[in-house]
C-alpha cells in the first residue's frame, strides 16, 4: 500500500469534484479496509445495517444542525447528480397547469430552466446572460402566482455568487451546489436547497435535497417513485440503496466542519482566502478579474491575463508551484481558482506568491 | 490507521451491497490517499482529468468485452440504482400510446412493473406470484405488438434464477442486478440489461446499463435530459458527474474477474459454491430449500429450518464461525446465503461445516 508513502504537497483548485479535508480522506480509505470495527469494508455491507443506518441518520440530521432548521424540513442524499434535481424540483413543484419563475445566471441555472420547461410553464424573470453572466441580476420583480422561485447562489463557471437573496413571496428553492455551508444563510427564508456533494461537502455521487414539507404533495401528478421526494422521504432517504460510500464521506466532511467551529468558522477562514487572492487580482498589473466586484465569489476566483500570449509562462510557473486544477472553465477561459471549504490558506498563498514572482518576470 | 491491523476473516454473505474481493478492497483504499500516482485523492479530482476519463472508458469497454457485445450497443454508469431504471426504461422505450409485457417473479419485478404503468400500458403476461415467487414462470406467449420484454434474471430476495431467456420476439430487457456476470449468458439476445452495481459488480452507488443504440428514439415522447438514455450517450457516460468512486471500484472487480479467467472461469466457481450448499441443504434432516430446485438460484440461496423454534440455536452457531448477513428477507424468512462473484468457496464450507455441526447437536 502506498498509504504511508510521503506526498508531494498539491495545492488542490479543482472545480468539483473538489478538495476534502486530509484527515477525511484517511478515514474514507479506512472504511474501504475495516469500517466502524466491523471487520467489513463499508463497500460490502448492508445499508440496512445498524452500523450504516447511524450514518444516514447523522449525515441527515447534520444538515438540519448546520443550518439550523426544525422538523418541518427534511433531509435526503439521493443518486444521479444536482442535475436530477433540475427535473426532480419542478416535477415535484410545479403543479399540473401551474408555472415557475427562475433567475438565470449561468450554464447550470440555464440547463435548470430548460428542465422544468418540459415539465410545465417556466418564466425567466431576471437573467444576466446580456454580459456572459458576469453578474448577478438584481431589482427583478417575483410574480406571487408562480409555484416557486429558483435561483442558483453561486455560479462556478463565472465565478459569481449571491450575496444576499431575494425576499420571495413564492416558496424560495435555491442550488447551493458550489457554495453550500461556505457561509451563513438563513435557510429558513428556502423551501427546498440542493447541492451536489462534490463541491464543498464530499465526494461525487450523491446530492443534498432539504425540503421543507409542506410544499410537496400538491401538483396533481401522477408521480414515478424515485422522482417523488415524498417517496425518499418515506423511506428516510433509504427507499432504495443510497450512494453508500459517498454519504459517509460527506458525514465526515460535515463533522470536519463542524469540530473545527461551523459556518461561523469557515466562513472567515474563506472570506479570508477570497481576500487574500482577489487583492493579488486587483494589485497585479497582469492580471484582472472577471465580474462585477459586488459579485464576487468567495468560492471560485475567475482572472485573467491582459496578454493572453502570456499564459504558456504562466502555467509554467504555477504547475512547478505543484498548484492543480486553476484553468478556467472553457467558456471563460484564463484562469479560475476554486477555494473550497477544505483549501487551506496556505495553498491561496501559494498561488498569490506564484503570480508575484511572475509579474517581476514579464511585466 | 487500522489498515495493517490484523482482521478477523469474516464470511459475508451480504445479499448487497456485498462482498467485493479483498485486493479490490485495498486498490480502493489506496485511491482514496493517492490515485493513480497524482499525489490527489480519487475523491477530490474532477471527472474530467485525463486520469479519470481513462477510468470511465475502461469501465465503459470492459462491459462490452464481458458480454461479448459490439459496437451496436452503448454503456452507461449512472446514479439513482436499478430503482431508477425501472421508470427509465419505459421512459425510453415504450412508445406514446404503446406498451410493455413484463415478468412477475418478486418484489423488484413488482416495483418495476409499478414504474412502467405511470408511463404507459403494462402488461403482466406471466407471474409466479400464485406461489409466493417460489418458481420461475415458463411457456408463457409473448405479444409480437408489446414495445417491448421485460424480465428479471435472479431474484434475490426468493432465491429464484432463470436458467435460460425466452426467445422474444420483442426488444428483450432484463434486469440483472443480482447475477449479472455471474454465468455465460448470450447478451445479444438483450437489447437493454441493467444492474444495481452493489451485488455482483461493485460499491453502491452505481448502475450499469448497456444498451443496443436501434431501440432508442422512438417514444415520441419529450424527453428530461437525466432520464434520456440518447443524452448519456451522447456525452459518454458523463453528461453530468457521474459517481467518480463507485464506478473506479467498478473497474477494478471488473478487472479481477478478467484477470481470473473472466465469465467462464466464475461460473464454475459459482456453480461449485451452490451445489456445495444445495447438497447440505437437500441432505441435512434440520434444513429444506424453499423453492422449485430446476429454478434455485446460484446466487442467492434461501434455506429454513423445519422446526423455527431452533432459529436462535442455529443463530448462536454461525455467528460464532464469524458467518455475516444469512439472515433471511423479511418476506420469506429463515436463511440466505448470497455467493456473489467475489465470496471464496472457503466461506461456503465454513457454513456448511456449521449446519452439519448443528445437526449433530440438535437432530
Amino acid at each position: 500500500m502506498s498509504l504511508t508513502a510521503t506526498q508531494t504537497k498539491v495545492h488542490n483548485f479543482s472545480a468539483g469534484p473538489g478538495i476534502l479535508p486530509q484527515e477525511v480522506l484517511k478515514q474514507a480509505a479506512e472504511a474501504c479496509i475495516n469500517f466502524d470495527n466491523m471487520n467489513l469494508s463499508l463497500l460490502e455491507i448492508s445499508h440496512r445495517s445498524k452500523n450504516y443506518e447511524k450514518v444516514m441518520e447523522e449525515a441527515r440530521a447534520l444538515i438540519k444542525e448546520l443550518f439550523e432548521v426544525g422538523d418541518e424540513y427534511e433531509v435526503l442524499y439521493l443518486g444521479g447528480g444536482a442535475s436530477l434535481q433540475f427535473a426532480m424540483v419542478p416535477y415535484n413543484l410545479m403543479r399540473e397547469g401551474g408555472s415557475a419563475a427562475y433567475v438565470s445566471t449561468g450554464v447550470w441555472a440555464s440547463k435548470a430552466i430548460k428542465e422544468a420547461k418540459i415539465i410545465g410553464t417556466t418564466n425567466v424573470i431576471a437573467s444576466s446572460e446580456d454580459k456572459k453572466f458576469t453578474y448577478i441580476p438584481k431589482g427583478y420583480q417575483i410574480p406571487t402566482d408562480a409555484d416557486y422561485l429558483h435561483i442558483t447562489s453561486n455560479n462556478t463557471i463565472y465565478g459569481t455568487q449571491m450575496k444576499s437573496f431575494p425576499k420571495s413571496p413564492i416558496p424560495m428553492v435555491c442550488d447551493m451546489s458550489s457554495d453550500i455551508f461556505s457561509r451563513k444563510v438563513n435557510a429558513k427564508d428556502f423551501a427546498l436547497i440542493y447541492a451536489g456533494a462534490q463541491k464543498n461537502m464530499g465526494p461525487a455521487g450523491s446530492t443534498m435535497v432539504m425540503v421543507r414539507k409542506d410544499v410537496l404533495g400538491k401538483t396533481g401528478r401522477k408521480m414515478l417513485s424515485m422522482m417523488d421526494y415524498q417517496v425518499h422521504i418515506k423511506g428516510g432517504s433509504m427507499y432504495n440503496t443510497p450512494p453508500v460510500f459517498p454519504i459517509y464521506v460527506t458525514l465526515l466532511t460535515l463533522q470536519w466542519l463542524k469540530k473545527n467551529g461551523g459556518i461561523s468558522w469557515i466562513e472567515k477562514v474563506n472570506q479570508e482566502k477570497a481576500d487574500c487572492l482577489y487583492n493579488e487580482i486587483d494589485r497585479n498589473k497582469l492580471f484582472f478579474g472577471t465580474v462585477a466586484k459586488e459579485d464576487r465569489s468567495n468560492m471560485n476566483i475567475c482572472f485573467l491575463l491582459h496578454d493572453v500570449k502570456l499564459e504558456p509562462e504562466f502555467d509554467k510557473l504555477w504547475k512547478e508551484a505543484n498548484i492543480s486544477g486553476i484553468r478556467g472553465h472553457r467558456d471563460v477561459g484564463g484562469y479560475r481558482a476554486s477555494t473550497y471549504n477544505a483549501l487551506p490558506l496556505e495553498s491561496v498563498k501559494a498561488l498569490v506568491e506564484v503570480m508575484q514572482e511572475f509579474e517581476k518576470r514579464f511585466s
